[in-house]
């Protein structure tokens, strides 16, 4: 059974055998000096991305090229002297895509931050790919614009990241994931050959669509070095309501019975037993203790209200026994706190653990009707395996993010949170679902991959790596071996 | 330069030297006497699409598989005998994509036309390619859903059809387009190999997006033998406005008004002077002779009274001269058939042309913003040309299909036609347009796309093509060049 915690990075060997001496002058000549980096400081901060487990090896050196010139610069070099690069945004990724290999390139698109332009008669927005999320958005909403995903490391993620990973985020129930507003990408392909696909309008069919192949590619057939992205107009005001029930099944009543009445909540989100129980340890006013599941619904209609109200009875008929509707601003931002909580109080849990606490935070999308089954399941394997797992995710999307809590220094317990891991992602796939809804493959899941695509959409899989790069030098080893 | 109307399909030499009862014999081996016609009517009804002056060749068999086997023994036949392969649904394509080629094998999807299953606890419906469009929707609103994308042809089109060109529709400006609903897809591959892509869940980010690859891809690098498609809430009920405007800058002005308020229309039309003519000479008594642009508004807010009453002011303060907006569903009907009459006023308008009256329709998208210049170009280079060319298109996606009505008997007209058309196409790119908003590629527009991509894209394009079909032997000549 693969066991993607251990998955191994493919060590570089043909980088091992360059003089890196050699790759740092060439490097040098076309790059300003402060755009390379080999300081062993830059070097062990470059290693990985925020993805535990997962193997990394350590860069020659670091490249924080300034424009596509020198993108192309580097890679182009790497091309010539074998030498694999792996490009990197913020590493807040979760799957090891960014993970550097040994003796590697290691290409930091994160100084290439500049923002184009903004087109507000068209709709789009043009920016290089070192742009942080946040910051592309409080640029945009200047003109009563935004960009919808929101994945949640969205005040430190990087445009660019964002496409390579496909990123998600809570409001995609609602607006979408990020391929759904990448118009089109100035690429360099790993040979250092320049192209555009796209196009600058709202609709085109014009030849295969390469834009969408680049998204969610993890930086293995090319390095995006520009984008346009579509905008929307401002999200209105949004409410917020927040439901607890007395069991998973009638949890799941509730997200079925919004889903059949049409209404598209801007976020729909879960919190499990376990999860409600440590934010309510945490002090969060509204939850109460005990609970099987709690839902955090909110709407951002032109009748938030109304429609909130009509969510909250549907949440009473499927059994809600705790239900906080708000109608203030005020009140919507408490509720959606108990969302933000998660987080601390899955810190504050792991303190408690003594060792070396460490959560280990999975990405299985199952279809929607299947999520109280796969949440059952789930506690299921945490009780079979004596583990914490705190459950929660994006119901509307059935994408959950199991999260194993964990002492690692305990061998026993990090081999039982291995077979949880894989267990969690076997019961996924036999519900019919994906081994990732919005994280990625990367080093993590591929094995996964394998499992869950056929063999012939495998082959084509590395047909495309090949085609790409034939020389397997782009972020090796990520995505499907070539 | 290149002139698409008269754009050649390559004859299929390997089909040549195949011999016919070989294939014939070998062909029935796995197929029902039903499912093989080769009787002159059935080779002379699948020759061609609906697009004009695109050549098409005669195939030599008819192939009308009732399900996936029997769709792979086509091909596994045909790419053992080295015979090239036309798929085709409805034929209703308007780029000559499913023309055949001179003794080929036409694949029809028609009679796999079964719904498999709608789900609409998960909002998705998987189906066969065959099912027409209509239908489908026919089927998922019994179930309180909808499938958006509504191309002109909807009433006849396939789903099939739909995923092969990426087709648009009128109300993509606000629900997206076929690419936006496909989940997952059946395959067989030119060898006859199956594989699956995509997913049954509402996010994933397993691996290359090989499901997007296809949408669009014209039957060149696989058959689609099975869909899943997202569906939506039925949308809410609708209404609609008028307004004329007395120059394109006014009219151009509303649109950009009515998008910088943040309106998000579910139909955003525009009709140019001389089409505006045409349909007040049908007699539709909302249109006003004289006007220089007709602008069809349709809401489906939850408060379309509203909102519409709110893109009224701003018609106005564009200076729309006549307005009229419904209050009630039999009013809003008048309007929207408006432009429904563009197609009948334009046949009555042919009519008195004499010789032999052809429509020739168009398909550029540019930038939203570029929309009143670019219809002043097209009035610029009908008048040049002495040509009638009637303008509508879908506004807010900035996309437009001038249509060219002109006697194809007359040799220099049909000279002044084919001049028009490569004018156009030219201006829409100058304009930072795209040779194809919602129709595709097929023969007609294989030059154009040379020109609007960069080379290394074409080769990057071309590579797909390889890596599906290294034969060459489904649809080919069809986007690109293998």
């Amino acid at each position: 059974m693969p066991t993607a915690p251990t998955a191994p990075v493919p060590s570089a060997s043909s980088s091992l055998s360059t003089d890196s001496a050699v790759l740092l002058d060439r490097l040098r000549a076309g790059l300003p000096a402060d755009a390379l980096r080999t300081d062993p400081e830059a070097l062990a901060a470059h290693t990985r991305d925020a993805a535990p487990f997962s193997e990394a090896g350590t860069p020659a050196v670091v490249a924080l090229p300034h424009d596509a010139e020198q993108v192309t610069h580097v890679l182009r070099t790497a091309y010539e002297l074998g030498v694999p690069v792996v490009p990197q945004g913020a590493r807040t990724g979760l799957a090891g895509a960014a993970n550097a290999i040994d003796g590697c390139v290691v290409l930091s698109t994160t100084r290439m931050d500049r923002i184009i332009e903004i087109d507000p008669a068209n709709r789009l927005v043009r920016c290089e790919p070192g742009v942080v999320t946040k910051h592309l958005n409080d640029a945009v909403a200047e003109h009563g614009l935004t960009y919808p995903p929101d994945p949640a490391s969205w005040e430190r993620c990087t445009i660019g990241g964002n496409i390579a990973t496909g990123a998600g985020g809570i409001c995609c129930v609602k607006y979408g994931v990020t391929a759904d507003y990448v118009l089109g990408l100035d690429l360099v392909l790993p040979d250092g050959r320049r192209t555009r696909t796209g196009r600058d309008t709202a609709k085109g069919v014009a030849g295969y669509d390469l834009t969408r192949l680049i998204v969610g590619s993890e930086g293995t057939l090319a390095v995006v070095v520009g984008a346009t992205l579509a905008l929307r107009p401002a999200r209105p005001a949004a409410l917020a309501l927040l439901a607890q029930f007395p069991s998973l099944t009638a949890a799941g009543d509730a997200v079925a019975a919004i889903t059949a009445a049409g209404h598209i909540p801007s976020a729909l989100e879960l919190l499990d037993r376990a999860t409600s129980q440590a934010v309510a340890d945490h002090g969060h006013a509204l939850l109460r203790p005990g609970s099987a599941a709690t839902l955090i619904v909110e709407s951002d209609t032109t009748d938030p209200a109304g429609d909130l109200l009509a969510m909250e009875l549907l949440c009473k008929e499927a059994g809600a026994e705790n239900v906080h509707t708000a109608s203030t601003p005020e009140e919507s931002r408490h509720i959606i706190e108990a969302r933000r909580l998660v987080t601390p109080a899955l810190g504050a849990f792991a303190a408690t653990l003594g060792g070396k606490p460490t959560a280990f935070i999975e990405d299985v999308a199952v279809p929607r009707s299947e999520l109280p089954k796969f949440i059952g399941t789930i506690e299921e394997i945490a009780r079979r395996n004596r583990l914490r797992i705190f459950t929660l995710g994006h119901a509307g999307d059935g994408n959950l993010h199991p999260t194993v809590v964990f002492d690692e220094s305990d061998p026993q317990e990090f081999r039982r949170a291995q077979v949880a891991y894989d267990e969690i992602m076997a019961a996924g796939l036999a519900l019919g679902g994906t081994s990732t809804g919005e994280h990625g493959i990367g080093t993590l899941k591929r094995d996964w991959l394998t499992r869950e695509l056929d063999p012939v959409n495998l082959e084509l899989q590395r047909g495309l790596k090949r085609l790409f790069d034939p020389k397997n030098l782009l972020n090796p080893g990520k995505v499907v071996e070539a």
